[in-house]
């Protein structure tokens, strides 16, 4: 008997020319949803058709992991751009990914903005909607990635008001602040290091729709993916714990549909 | 009485940043194909789109123009890649500029590959083969703009067994040598400078279906498409001369169907 | 009789590839000091020996001219790097253009960033000592050249904690707030258009060591530079104007020593 | 007592952004001389700096290790470049890794080039000759490291006539073909997995001064480095072998004086 259905995600595709990075074949076994880099933070065309490949191998979904123009700095530094260069920057990327799939005989299933573009679109909607704007006009039934937390209602409502879903995601091996943001990672415990403490909350997100807090408060969020790591071997552990948990209470783990 | 019906392309959309390059708003409207640039030798997210909107605005068929990526060299060094690089590079290019035409409304209609990367392909049918596979994989309805000359079959050979119809292509500014290819830069009279003398060449080539060679041989060639520049002012005057000089000879522009 | 000396500095070498930006060969005539692009926001290896080669034939001071790694935004996109990303791509920098200095028989004389990082420097004089400290290791005989305003006294102070000079610098053809910054370019008369005006501005800030406010109140400042843009025909008319004033007042154009 | 003196030199410094690559901290024991990519093809300015730190700290000569402008292909594949830019690119990224030396406290040693453009120009005398040039502009005291082989002689000649000096360099690792050319890797046997059948190599090159192709010719060669590579734990082990082969036969390990 299915409880419950949840996703799996993570970042993919990440190597570069002669750069490997990420344990990408070790973690497809474990996940539900691919976010591919699309070139401008990392992932090149051959890096992009050969992870492509990989995900339609094992049934996982595939997304486009837009970020920005920003190699040197893993897409990991804000970059003052304007909303109209964002949503350009979107559809380029997105575009780019989609004709890798097309090739390769899959379809493209979501956008996760990374990085830098990820944390500042989380913070403000009007950003948010800018990417939004630019992934519906590329195709209106594809999904959303974003952040669970504080501000939750306020981008699904700016996702919404460009006719595109969103699904919400959480951190397993992250603590939360008492509403709902992200633990600095400057701050102790904000990064749980632990395979099966981290299984334990994930269950536990899933289960009863609420995140525990740093301070044991529980935050109701009805996240739909949880987001896993794929860059050390410890990770695939984690990733390996947090899918077997789930699937042994029950939990089916798929792509939202 | 329209008596032949013959395309008019030429590149745009090769501005970069702050970089302005090409009179695409003047050639706009004497063209029938843009091929755009897609951001590895040229242009970049901003001017893909304005391109795009441009072309969609004059009813102009819309190309992706893909190079190698060298923007310092302008996509006009030969850069040693395999064929399987060439094919992604075409996939990731090509998918980006269709996601601006999805976005803008339009519908991508053709491909031209650029610079260096055109001149080895016309030389090197395998190569053309590379580019034809990824361009079929993303729509084989797309036709692929290749250079008339003592290659053509072969090259149209190994479009054909990718399942892609090509556009044999001439230039009415350049000279031609007697076996169909065009005559080297370097030599006396390879770029025609006389806006009417092009424009009579461009008539000759419509009606009669050859090209005339420097030595006055005639060279069958049932070219679909006349490549014209646009970067300077009296490339504007030369693609009206020409579209001119058809028109008023019965003669109809238009995107191949 | 010399009353007074001053230098007339203008960003140079920002052309990149087969793209043209700046009236180089004009704006040499009527300037001092050249700073030239790194790279990194603008110009190439071939541009940077090109332009080197431009100011040691005018006998026209050569200045190093880094910008953050955008040349997509022509280093005018704020990117949020550390200090320590500062300092390393200065360095890089001012390496490579010192180089075509040597090789070419000159001699680096200053540095000036630019865009975006000049603005964040000017705002931050910590980062102006990351900055300073890059540019004394490589030889603190080079001057560093920074905005006039109401941080001249912080800045100048963090850049002698590196052991560095500075040269003040003010924009004859900006207005400047109560406070000796510059008035924002969307506020109403903060770019002066006309030539004469702006040359009698500079000549006033040379021989009074005054900037007049917009609201005419008089700022106290010592500049030692006048900065004059060098991208369209009227910026050249405007150099001149402002040389030629100067000039025919008894001052003397040249760059610090 | 010291037989005889040799140097191994090493690439280092390949690591970019987020992506590591090479054993660096490994192998600066067992290297003479480390050549620092500078950015073009692998490195980054915190690269370089970090490397230029870590040589010094070892006692170990630096060299600019300068390459194509190509990231993605590391510089390994060919593009079709002018003298004069070849010229400029090692200027600009010479000068680049020179200021990290000045700035760390160091000095400039030598200058090798990288990947295809150190095929190349060990197949044309006057594209070494172009390198030469740049490197001898900036400080004619530099050593060029070019490949011991049939060109040997002509490339010498070549830098000479820009007053420079090279220095042969060697692979133990790898087999020769009896003109004195490395063999293609392609072939049976090109190289040598087992660290000491290559130390004796190593041994044998320095004692006689010849190198043994694959049929057991002999052919004289007055090597002055061997180069190791240092992009696995196996190099490691190698690298260490040789050293140790070397120094226990009485050979000194410096870099070229």
């Amino acid at each position: 008997m299915i409880l419950a259905t949840i996703d799996i995600n993570c970042d993919m595709g990440e190597s570069f020319g002669i750069y490997t990075l990420g344990m990408d074949s070790e973690m497809i076994r474990h996940i539900s949803s691919a976010n591919i880099a699309c070139g401008f933070h990392a992932g090149d065309a051959q890096v992009m058709r050969k992870t492509v490949r990989l995900a339609l191998q094992h049934g996982v979904a595939i997304g486009a992991h837009p970020g920005f123009p920003d190699l040197a700095g893993f897409g990991r530094r804000r970059l003052d751009c304007s909303f109209e260069e964002v949503q350009d920057y979107i559809t380029y990327q997105v575009g780019a990914l989609q004709a890798f799939c097309t090739a390769e005989g899959g379809r493209l299933h979501h956008v996760k903005p990374h990085g830098a573009l990820y944390n500042m679109a989380a913070a403000e909607p009007k950003l948010l909607r800018a990417i939004a704007r630019a992934v519906a006009a590329i195709d209106p039934e594809l999904w959303l990635v974003i952040l669970a937390g504080p501000n939750a209602a306020a981008l699904t409502a700016a996702a919404a008001a460009e006719g595109l879903r969103v699904v919400l995601e959480a951190f397993p091996d992250r603590a939360y602040d008492r509403d709902g943001a992200l633990r600095g990672r400057n701050l102790e415990g904000a990064v749980i290091h632990d395979a099966s403490v981290a299984a334990e909350r994930a269950l536990h997100m899933v289960e009863c729709g609420v995140i525990t807090a740093h301070d044991g408060a529980e935050i109701p969020m009805q996240v739909r993916s949880l987001c896993v790591h794929g860059d050390n071997p410890n990770s695939v552990a984690l990733a390996a714990a947090i899918r077997s948990r789930l699937e042994s209470a029950g939990v089916r783990i798929a792509a939202v549909e």
